[in-house]
């Protein structure tokens, strides 16, 4: 089960906010068994948000975007959503009765602007959000799942929890993730290549990958993170530590130390 | 001139590392007066990062890569690239004379691994690495550039700011990206959706938008860039702050309160 994860957004495009939202949610959606396969962030641009959805779907099981559903002018992605996959751009009725009680209690005019935020394709699901204004929007296309979350980090998150994590875990695989990650000094990474992917070619259920944070020839540090999907939390969790020891035992005798070692 | 940023590596998509890289980038790339049109993160599978170098290609001036340029069996980008705009992957002679004296000086061995990190597509040109030891590689494909940085933030950080600024500087439109930063309390981000975009319909040149960080109704905060490219920085300058001070007019009149107003 693949799953896109798409960023609609100028500011993440100029540099002024760091992409966590894609982070945050490539953890959950891992954790779920399912794959992340790609990230892309595109501007507020209603052509480039149509263009990246249809071969988000053509491409993926799953798509989920974040951004562009609040009120302003550049809040695209709802419409831009309806064009990807013709459909009309109408006033969901659930979306419509939150937007509407919301604005209600806090006295406040039901404009234009706010109105947008319950737009969605005909069709959609609105996906209730406890954090703030803007629903969330779930659209199903030939069997694949588009899912539409603002960019709030604190909304975002929120409707995930709430509305969408059920949901994916019912489609999800039911593969566990886990993980070990180990600290290394005195071994560079190019010492410690071959048998890293000696160690893969022995557990082929295993994902092995170095990251270097030290300086490779003046004072090597490593981050070694040790990843697997098993049926059972149990044979996941006895694979990564049967190959975490293992690499273990070649790293110090290579002479390397081990700072530290967690799951 | 437009840029696609790519970030390829599994640690991305699996929500261990945010991706602070592209950020760095694309803050350094506007700056340079440079559109970032893109940021994609692909996995370490050569398939994935041969499609996306050919449509970044075609899609963009510049394409830009972090990632997989180390000595493991997962560092895919240099051969992948080489694949993609079908060169022959070779040992460059540049490349080659800085990792071999990287090594030397530090009475290492100069192993398969290491030489690796040597390879590069055919003609392509050896970005020297002060702060690590795999070299950047820059290679022209039809007048577009690819040049593909490591994933380590210092080595990316040095390579660009001694090696890539000064060539992309050269090519850059000299447009003189200015940026002002507003923080408001007290006022919807529904309430100014309609304000924002008539101060864009009275100066065409800048570019505003809102990120709500509070709550809109309960409790709304936002922080609102005013952003625009001009020919000179004096130009630049005036534009942001004349359309500021005419949004914070407008706040002002609605009941908000400025807290801060930033360049």
């Amino acid at each position: 089960m693949r799953v896109w994860i798409i960023t609609i957004g100028n500011e993440i495009l100029i540099g002024k906010i760091v992409n966590t939202n894609s982070a945050w949610l490539a953890k959950k959606l891992t954790s779920l068994g399912i794959d992340v396969k790609r990230m892309i962030t595109v501007p507020d641009e209603e052509d480039e948000i149509i263009q990246v959805f249809r071969e988000g779907v053509q491409k993926a099981d799953i798509v989920i975007s974040t951004g562009g559903l609040g009120p302003t002018f550049d809040d695209k992605t709802s419409e831009a959503l309806a064009k990807a996959f013709n459909k009309k751009w109408i006033i969901n009725q659930d979306a419509y009765e939150e937007v509407r009680r919301k604005f209600e209690e806090a006295n406040m005019e039901l404009t234009e602007a706010r109105v947008k935020m319950a737009k969605m394709p005909e069709g959609a699901k609105a996906l209730s959000n406890s954090a703030g204004t803007a629903p969330g929007i779930l659209l199903e296309i030939e069997s694949k799942l588009v899912i539409a979350l603002p960019g709030v980090p604190r909304e975002m998150k929120a409707i995930f929890e709430e509305e969408v994590e059920k949901i994916l875990s019912d489609r999800a695989p039911h593969k566990c993730y886990r993980e070990v990650s180990i600290g290394v000094t005195g071994v560079p990474e190019s010492t410690i290549a071959p048998y890293i992917e000696e160690t893969m070619k022995r557990y082929p259920t295993i994902y092995i990958k170095s990251h270097p944070r030290g300086h490779e020839t003046l004072g090597p540090i490593l981050e070694i993170h040790i990843t697997t999907y098993g049926t059972t939390k149990k044979e996941a969790k006895e694979a990564v530590e049967k190959a975490a020891d293992d690499l273990i035992e070649k790293i110090r005798k290579l002479g390397g130390k081990i700072t530290y070692s967690e799951q």
